[in-house]
């Protein structure tokens, strides 16, 4: 009973803080929401633009899914919803299927949300969120920047009011350059001061509002309504003048009210083609999603539980696609937002959920003037914040291959799309690492003079022994570097008539496998035959139990030593000095 | 000009060697050539068949590849020929673009030993020795025992006399079971009294041998031409009976005389459809042969340079296919045989192939009646011995991932062909070794009462502090592992109000790479706005370099301590016991 109850809250932690809901709660929740509703009404119209999709969609994606993560999800902070590397990556999958505008595109990206969804709630459940962390750092990084750079090329053609596209930067650029004679003037403008005010109001409004002598909240608060501002100072232009007529694109006609629920249509075959996008999306959304939820639960000693997170991600996956929605995760500056404002549950997503109905209902008449160009504004001045190219020069000077993960990562994106960017950056950055273990470094090691430490002859000035040779290995040994062990021992012994001790200095090694096993059982028999004795010296507990179930304990020509100290006072008593009485 | 000489000498060693020839040595290799030619005929014809291919492919691929292997090989006593695994897996490969019997097929498998050779070559000259490392020993186990499952059951056919085929077992004892009642009866007969004779040979003759009186070295022989006796006695008693007539298929009739040297012929679009089985056996042949000559050569500390075997290999099967031969390797048995019968250099080979071109000249017109059954009796005899089951048990004893990658890769060579099994074997070890370092052992530790040691809570009776926290990570940290750690640590601290340091012990990191170095800088902030210290212990030194190449050590709010003792004794005077005075 006490088990299920425990099994219940920690798959509802609703049930934990729901029970200590209070009306300070509540109070802190609503005006979080409040906030967030007004900075999510624009992006969620854009993100929906950016993923090829009707602008109501993105108003669909963030309801239901918003309601499912605060049932399921274990950041008390976190506010899920269309992000935009997700919806670069939907437009990248579902382009590939059917062309935007279509049927057949809003079905596949409501389909990419099922498939993505029910892939999260089933590594959820599988405890398969461990797969996230093959997604390295730099790989992660260079993947967003490249798809900073690959969204802000995407919406060009907004701002110019030309027809344009192309699944990577290359085509998009040269779609552009032969389009950009039609530039359209009054969109132009539109979109030019629009990002010119955005990035007024991101970098200096606050500043200046302050300066003013504004209360620090309400400064924050005009702030993070900057887009709103953009979108209805432009939308008032717009309709005013009848710039549609002159040729300023629009959002035009959207429907009014809530979204029907129910099943999405799930077609086999073309859940089959999205199966590896869907994938794709929810690796990554999760990864950018519990990266935030931990650093904003951590300055409030809270935890998070990344198994829990990937059931919840997917439950509100799943109600995107419930409600005509497409894939949601948690967004970067919203959540931060969301824990500035003082949400203290998720009930404060819950509560922007029906801010954004209300806006469903009440506010799409007068979204048919807004201009395309000021969401591409909008869009384009928040992933620009997302570029970080010096994070390449500061990955060079830390290492060369974690530098060649995020380079490859950086050019297959940009050059060949989101998809293969990111699958690249995977492989390479696994190839390098198993390139790495496969090549351990090496030191041959003699006794510091005084003392029972064993240092790399080639650094110190050390006693050695031409009996005794001690090579100490700094990795766990595994198949990828049994042989490159046996290599160098038997290059080291060939020809060296003097040698009589061959000692394995095994601190750093915390494994040895089959394979590993097999060589050293190889290494031992030939040095045998080469009338050389070999031995461990300083092998771990785990790894000594496990070498206990073998036969090569009982084959080993010498022994497994505790200390190298001990090793060589015993191989080469002429050789080794005693430790010094004093330390 | 010193340094010309000596990289001369690296590429071609038999100018090392053959400087030094004496006629002592002379008299060895020739003796040794003898004995190898002997049982090089039968094996060349009988796993030429077992390739699909004419008999006489067999041969031609026994000359020009030894003489080319001893230009260039390191290895004094490695045979090289034609060789139960290769065989298979070009019938594997070749068999799914062509016909047996057609010249397409015998063109394919000429160019497969084009490409493998060409591709050994490549990877001999950029070093590229190191992938070989990817397959780890459960992975060749398991795929050379499915490999003598395999072939064992594919000579069944001729052995009943039937036809039957099949790419993998279920097809293969299917197509046996379907035609069984076709079973000629001379052919059985034959086929079931070679390898009961052939198995009598191998484990029984010498002792007999010896007991009636015989010198050991002419025992020796007479059981190494057992199969040559086999092919003689089954010869005539076809011939003279005719059984030909009754249905026991023969050799037929052989081409007499040289294969004519020159180019092959290049198809681009085969050779694509062959590259990966090239690729594979390429890696295959080259870890048997280099495993082989390993072994050889330390029983004499002489040494095999891996990179330069590489070359010599393709070397040989870049001859095989400039003389009508398909892929070679280093056989096993042959190089035991060679080293036994006294063989000091790669002249014995270039004397054998010698050997295989007079026996093509002078007896290919009598092997017309040798019948096909008393080859595949030599195979089933010969790979038998590959097949090691009890493997399975020791692996599992000894480690149970390595035994689910070999237990696959006999599943997947067997069930669906040699290709995919060793691309399972090699996916999957990997995988595995990926999984285990991204969960690494972690323990926290506390003092061993009166000395400097830190040992595992769990395990040992050990001082610690609440205040101090410390644990010990036993791996690498790099991507796979560094969110497993953040997590560790946060669920570590969650709700640990009396808290104020964590330390963590390093001894057995060997490397940080920047995903890991970002999680670290990630856990310092969190921690510090959770208002804990965070501390290292025990970095070694090349990772406190690379450490010092980055922002995080100006960032840590705490110290990075020597030793961990010093660590404890700052951060918790109160707890931490000072170290006895004896010792």
């Amino acid at each position: 009973m006490m088990q299920l109850k425990s099994n219940l809250k920690k798959l509802f932690p609703i049930l934990e803080w729901g029970v200590a809901y209070s009306r300070g709660t509540f109070a802190s929740d609503l005006t979080a929401a409040v906030i967030v509703t007004i900075m999510l009404i624009p992006q969620s119209l854009a993100y929906a633009m950016l993923a090829g999709l009707p602008p109501e969609v993105g108003l669909y994606a963030s309801m239901l899914p918003l309601v499912f993560y605060a049932l399921f999800g274990t950041s008390r902070t976190l506010a899920v919803g269309p992000v935009a590397v997700a919806s670069l990556m939907t437009a990248a999958a579902v382009g590939a299927i059917a062309k935007p505008g279509t049927i057949g595109y809003l079905e596949a990206a409501i389909l990419l949300a099922l498939l993505s969804g029910l892939m999260l709630m089933a590594m959820g459940f599988l405890r398969l969120g461990f797969l996230a962390n093959f997604l390295s750092h730099p790989v992660i990084s260079g993947f967003i920047t490249a798809s900073g750079l690959l969204i802000a090329v995407s919406q060009m053609k907004h701002i110019l009011g030309v027809p344009a596209g192309g699944h990577n930067m290359v085509e998009q650029v040269s779609a552009l350059a032969a389009h950009v004679r039609e530039t359209n003037l009054p969109t132009l403008l539109i979109g030019t001061l629009s990002v010119a005010f955005l990035f007024f109001v991101r970098l200096k409004l606050k500043a200046l509002l302050l300066k003013l002598g504004l209360r620090p909240g309400l400064a924050d608060f005009i702030t993070k309504a900057g887009p709103v501002i953009a979108v209805a100072a432009t939308t008032l232009v717009t309709a005013s003048w009848h710039l549609d007529a002159a040729g300023v694109r629009v959002v035009g006609a959207v429907p009014v009210g809530l979204p029907a629920i129910g099943l999405p249509h799930v077609d086999l075959t073309l859940a089959r083609d999205l199966a590896v996008a869907a994938f794709l999306i929810s690796l990554i959304g999760f990864v950018e999603s519990i990266s935030v939820a931990q650093t904003l639960a951590a300055k409030r000693r809270q935890r998070i539980d990344p198994d829990q997170e990937l059931i919840a991600l997917g439950a509100a996956n799943v109600g995107s696609a419930l409600s005509g929605g497409y894939p949601v995760t948690g967004g970067f500056a919203r959540s931060v937002v969301n824990f500035d404002a003082g949400a203290e549950t998720p009930a404060a997503g819950a509560f922007t959920a029906i801010g954004i109905a209300a806006a469903t209902v009440f506010l799409t008449p007068f979204l048919y003037f807004l201009p395309k160009a000021t969401l591409a504004a909008t869009i384009i001045v928040a992933v620009l914040s997302l570029v970080d190219l010096k994070a390449l020069s500061r990955t060079w000077a830390y290492s060369r291959s974690d530098f060649a993960a995020m380079a490859a990562t950086i050019l297959v994106t940009l050059g060949a799309g989101v998809e293969l960017g990111v699958s690249a950056g995977v492989a390479l950055s696994l190839a390098l690492y198993l390139y790495r273990t496969s090549r351990p470094h090496c030191a041959i090691v003699g006794q510091v003079p005084g003392t029972e430490h064993f240092r790399n002859v080639l650094r110190h000035n050390v006693v050695t022994s031409d009996k005794v040779l001690t090579l100490r290995v700094d990795e766990s040994l595994y198949f990828a570097n049994a042989r490159f062990l046996e290599d160098k021992i038997y290059s080291l012994i060939a020809g060296n008539k003097a040698l009589k001790h061959v000692v394995l200095m095994c601190p750093a090694v915390n494994s040895i496998d089959a394979s590993a096993l097999e060589s050293l059982e190889a290494i031992n028999s030939r040095l045998a035959h080469a009338g050389v004795t070999f031995h461990l010296s300083e092998v771990k507990g785990p790894v000594m139990d496990r070498l206990k179930r073998s036969h090569f304990l009982s084959e080993l020509t010498g022994k497994v030593f505790l200390s190298q100290f001990q090793a060589f006072t015993e191989l080469a008593p002429d050789k080794a000095q005693p430790k010094q009485a004093a330390e």
